[in-house]
């Protein structure tokens, strides 16, 4: 059986050579290879106008971006030994970087298996696929992933909201041996606890690991509020680290109910509250209180999602960041996180800029942070960097 | 006496009240407010075009940056007790982030103190002038710092080629007390001697600590190649902490013997080997000879200094980029540095993009890092920004 060729229309192979991983169906010249003649998650030789190959894709006819790079070679598959050459160097990567078995072992195109997200505590992996080509070999990827670190559980947690997108049922199951609904992990020398099934995304935030640190290295003796805490990665890390008093905001009560437990299971209970509510809500309310904070967090949920929803988005990202720093003391320090990779970081360094200016401080950036060394990122598809995070200093203005 | 005041065109307040410090001669009402009737130095209290006040400013009418912000209140002057209060939060901020005192006290707008940066090296301190406003109070200045931190020694480094653009001579002299060619200073635990006089700029970079730190922090075991080495700053930290070879680069025969004589001191004088001589025919060889290393650092001197010559400034770093790409082993890490502020992010991350594509390897950024905390940016002065550092991780492509 010969590997079907994908022609791309003029100029379509320039992106692709220069790095990026990802064909749009606007790119493909239908007349001489109409999409529809492709099954979802099939593998093709895209070729330029010339009919040069480009390289091995794996095509979705039903989707935006209709075919993802396997390789720059031609007739290279998903092959059991592809599948496993690329885990094992992911692995590798990881293993490198952290001492310990909690990390994002797979992130998708970074490395090489667009569509691929695996999560690892421990003994317990937690498995996302969000394209056709990745669902296709799924038991291809199990298989290896069980030979490489020998797990006691698999959790797929197939509930992602682009498999819509690219024709995927939606569906959490254990793929297998046992899978805990609670999770235990280590990060930054913390001990969480995660709960796999229920908890969001892939059930822990990996991503902020070295901004968590960075943010608590300037904690000791200081009162910290961790707004929108999730289940502590912010807040209880500072608080191991000497925080006098940390402040966890959350709107879900789930959520600050694993602060708590995450908080006993550190030693940390006897400084640790909780405020359930919504953020800009509780904003306003400690401000009202005239209750300050030597380190403020924030760290929201995406507030840009797709390109259109840039301008909204970014002005509630203002109003976070100003309702944020009028809470923090004179030098004390202003944390603006921000997981959208729409958001800029010259816009969020403006932001700071604009906030201070509107409350008469003088704000100093003392670091900017990215994601952890777990979701790499690949320089020509700058959708893979979305992680930012600013470290300033508040004083009065002058 | 009263203020003179300096009146603007119309539009030109938005700038500062947005957040900047600068004015431009051309930004001034010269029919209302000629800059040839300042002194150099002189304050004046800045105003709209409609009178209204903008602040404090330092004023020099031969610069092109013409005044600089003291203040957003009027009839504010460099005064003693101003001066001490900058000083001393600056003070502050440092030992909020570091134990030891080594690093760079004053750091120019950032501080509220526009031309003035001081360097400090335990008891002994380096600063460097480059505004006729700072020199005007430059006694004043002397006396808090000694005051503050009663230091041994005073070395005025005022050879700084903005100063002629300021109308100010250049020279080098101790200020105060007694000043040794060699201080010694503690970064990241490792002790280095610094030439002060026949050093580069201040003597010492301290602005790309946490970079040196997190290279390091990959060290363990690995070869390193430290590329523009000055004194060892890269090379002698990721040694101490484990790496089992390092090659230091630079063209200075000077500088070189300090990186021997600080290996010494740090008990690594065994790992380390030194070349004298351009880094791009000194990585030309290395590559001829296949010598490849675990870890290659390039941290050159800023190839762009004024933005015409980004171009060109540009192709340079690309340039390195490449030969230095190439030295890295497969799996190993390429960290590439820049200190031009005409560089943009973008553009480096996309640089290792193009050196990846072009030798066909697969580059995965795992961190990106800016400046040190004791060079921090002020968010609406973009110039205060310079540092970039991207470490990515080389692989074969595939």
């Amino acid at each position: 059986m010969t590997t079907p060729t994908l022609h791309l229309n003029k100029g379509a192979e320039r992106r692709i050579r220069s790095g990026h991983h990802w064909i749009y169906n606007n790119e493909v010249d239908q007349s001489a290879s109409p999409l529809k003649g492709f099954a979802p998650g099939q593998v093709a030789n895209a070729v330029d106008f010339r009919g040069k190959p480009v390289g091995s894709f794996m095509v979705n006819p039903h989707a935006l971006i209709c075919a993802r790079l396997i390789s720059r070679q031609a007739d290279r598959g998903l092959t059991s030994s592809l599948v496993k050459n690329r885990l094992k160097q992911a692995l590798a990567l990881r293993q490198m970087c952290y001492d310990a078995p909690y990390y994002r072992w797979v992130y998708g195109d970074s490395d090489g298996l667009s569509g691929l997200v695996v999560d690892r505590f421990g003994d317990v992996l937690s498995v996302q696929v969000s394209t056709a080509g990745i669902e296709a070999c799924l038991d291809n990827i199990l298989e290896h992933l069980i030979r490489l670190v020998q797990p006691k559980g698999i959790l797929l947690k197939n509930d992602g909201k682009m498999r819509s997108v690219e024709g995927l049922e939606s569906y959490v199951r254990v793929a297998y041996g046992e899978v805990p609904d609670q999770v235990l992990l280590i990060e930054n020398g913390v001990s969480f606890e995660a709960p796999l099934m229920t908890g969001q995304k892939t059930g822990w935030f990996y991503d902020h690991r070295p901004n968590r640190q960075l943010a608590a290295s300037f904690a000791r003796d200081k009162t910290v509020l961790d707004v929108f805490s999730y289940l502590g990665g912010w807040g209880l890390t500072a608080g191991s680290q000497g925080a006098k008093a940390v402040t966890c905001v959350d709107a879900s009560a789930l959520a600050l109910n694993g602060v708590l437990e995450n908080a006993r299971r550190n030693g940390l209970e006897d400084r640790v509250t909780t405020h359930e509510g919504d953020a800009f809500d509780i904003l306003q309310t400690l401000h009202s209180d005239k209750q300050r904070f030597d380190i403020v967090i924030v760290d929201p949920p995406a507030f840009i999602t797709r390109r259109k929803d840039i301008d909204s988005g970014e002005r509630a990202y203002q109003r976070l960041n100003d309702a944020a720093m009028k809470l923090v003391n004179h030098g004390g320090l202003l944390v603006s996180a921000s997981c959208s990779m729409h958001l800029e970081n010259d816009r969020l360094r403006d932001m700071i800029r604009a906030s201070a200016r509107k409350l008469d401080r003088h704000a100093l950036i003392l670091a900017e942070g990215s994601q952890g060394a777990d979701h790499p990122v690949l320089p020509a598809v700058k959708e893979t960097r979305y992680i930012k995070s600013i470290f300033a200093q508040v004083t009065p203005g002058f």
